[in-house]
């Protein structure tokens, strides 16, 4: 059987990837843009469209289709996304028609962590593996759950909002409108709420630092003053790694699934907060569950999305 | 196709229920009985053998195997039950094959609340979904994950250990080692945990009530007393009300799943919590995902556990 090529997408907020992807995961080329100000669903799709003819031109190859990763809620079975919090011009719009009118190509539309976790079912941490659990860390923690060999949508491709799991029932808002969910403990605004946990000298000291400013506490800056030894700083990962842990002990205990992969840039500090993860995991689930569990970061690296979004084509193709 | 029958069998931790169930999830015959105290397991499978014997010749019918409901976590695969919080003497024990050898029959072993859900998938709650979230709410709080019509085991068999969720990181004790897990919280043991959330003076009257005897706070007895009027156990029955809903909504959030059956003794109460529950759900959810919420009590009945134990054996059958 001789190797099958498809488009694979990977849009994000501010930035979008565009590849040629072979049936083996190989890129054979990319494009990346930023997608600028104009972030409506005409100028986004157009410019999609305008990278693919892009490659088209560069690379002679069939295309069978294109696989799309999107980051917000679709009801996958019905091409539908109901929204995207990083393009909030992007609400209840009949997503998979769009873009197969635009691009004119078979597509298959999906959440972005989910074609994230099937690039990692194929080609990373959960190769042979029939379950596998994937989390991103960003500005919100993503969640893509595969079950059986499959991304598992849900009843309405509502499945994997993690980051809206209940971690401090009365704890810092979200963004979802609830309290206390696990993306206010352990992704980007982690430490604005973290502080709060912080005897109050060590709190003094962590303000005073960031100016006043709560939304300089960054991942990265903190990550700079664990570097330079900064002990307050090292609570705070340690308080990360601990709800990061709590959080992860909750879904192995609920699905029952061993291979875990993160995602994100925020595992750029691994070894700042694994060490205090593994720990509240060891404490909060079983013995066997955690002696089968594989906590892995993704080692797929910036083409994971694109990947995994081409992959979701060759899996209907299949 | 004529109808075909198998052997249920519920076991729990003081009683026996086995029964001969036809394949349209009928009890042609049912028998109870009280285990005793020799738990071991060769007392126990003596006692099940002599059921079904005792049933082989009161119902004289072709049997196409026997399915058997288990309180303890299993490894349905490979037939392995690793423990069973209510029968301590089950242990690491290859629960299949004793069975079978015991029995004689073809048997499909599986925890009682996967059991549970299966019977709610086929003539409950479920009916005609491809997904389901069964929770029992007893001493713990058990679960049960349907999905794509099939119960899902995870990798080892411990997928729906929902009652371990976090739901209080610094909370209370629980019988797993770890704390805070959600049956602390929205089970039997609840009210003596939940009273520590009460203002000082309810609290006082609470335990006066309870005889400073905090394991007399049953769910019976808060029952009784909300329904005398006493205030302080309606803002109990509030407060479990609300710590049911918090660990619903993380589960609805991470599998986005619409249909939840309640199961179990608690539910007998559902007036008394369910409004609080709601609330605390829609305020903790998309509103897409409260909207398609079917969130109902089990409505099958005191041999739910048979009917879906023999349902096991006719799904292996098809």
């Amino acid at each position: 059987m001789g190797k099958n090529y498809a488009v694979g997408i990977d849009l994000g907020g501010t930035n979008l990837r565009v590849g040629i992807v072979g049936s083996d995961g190989r890129v054979k080329k990319s494009l990346f843009s930023e997608i600028g100000k104009d972030k409506s669903v005409e100028a986004v799709l157009k410019l999609i469209s305008s990278k693919i003819n892009e490659l088209k031109s560069l690379i002679k190859v069939r295309l069978v289709g294109c696989g799309c990763g999107i980051p917000g809620i679709i009801d996958q079975k019905r091409g539908f996304l109901y929204s995207s919090p990083n393009l909030p011009l992007w609400v209840n719009l009949p997503i998979l028609s769009l873009l197969e009118k635009k691009i004119k190509m078979k597509v298959v539309a999906d959440n972005d962590v989910n074609m994230f976790a099937l690039a990692e079912l194929i080609y990373g941490a959960g190769k042979g593996k029939e379950n596998l659990i994937a989390v991103t860390l960003g500005s919100g923690i993503g969640g893509g759950l595969i079950i059986d060999g499959k991304i598992f949508h849900g009843d309405h491709g509502f499945a994997g909002e993690v980051g809206h799991m209940i971690v401090e029932p009365d704890g810092a808002k979200c963004l979802c409108g609830g309290r206390g969910c696990w993306e206010q403990y352990a992704a980007s605004n982690a430490f604005r709420n973290l502080i709060d946990h912080l005897p109050r000298d060590a709190y003094r000291r962590i303000v005073s630092l960031a100016g006043e400013d709560l939304s300089t506490l960054t991942p990265l800056f903190m990550s700079k003053l664990a570097g330079d030894g900064n002990q307050d700083a090292k609570a705070l990962w340690d308080l990360f790694g601990r709800y990061l842990g709590i959080g992860i002990a909750s879904l192995v205990n609920i699905l029952g699934i061993s291979t875990v992969v993160i995602g994100g840039g925020i595992t750029d500090s691994w070894d700042l907060f694994i060490n205090e993860t593994l720990s509240e995991i060891s404490k909060r689930t079983y013995k066997e569950t955690y002696g089968r569990l594989q906590l892995v970061k993704s080692s797929l690296g910036g083409e994971t999305g694109i990947v995994g979004a081409a992959s979701a084509i060759f899996k209907v193709k299949d």
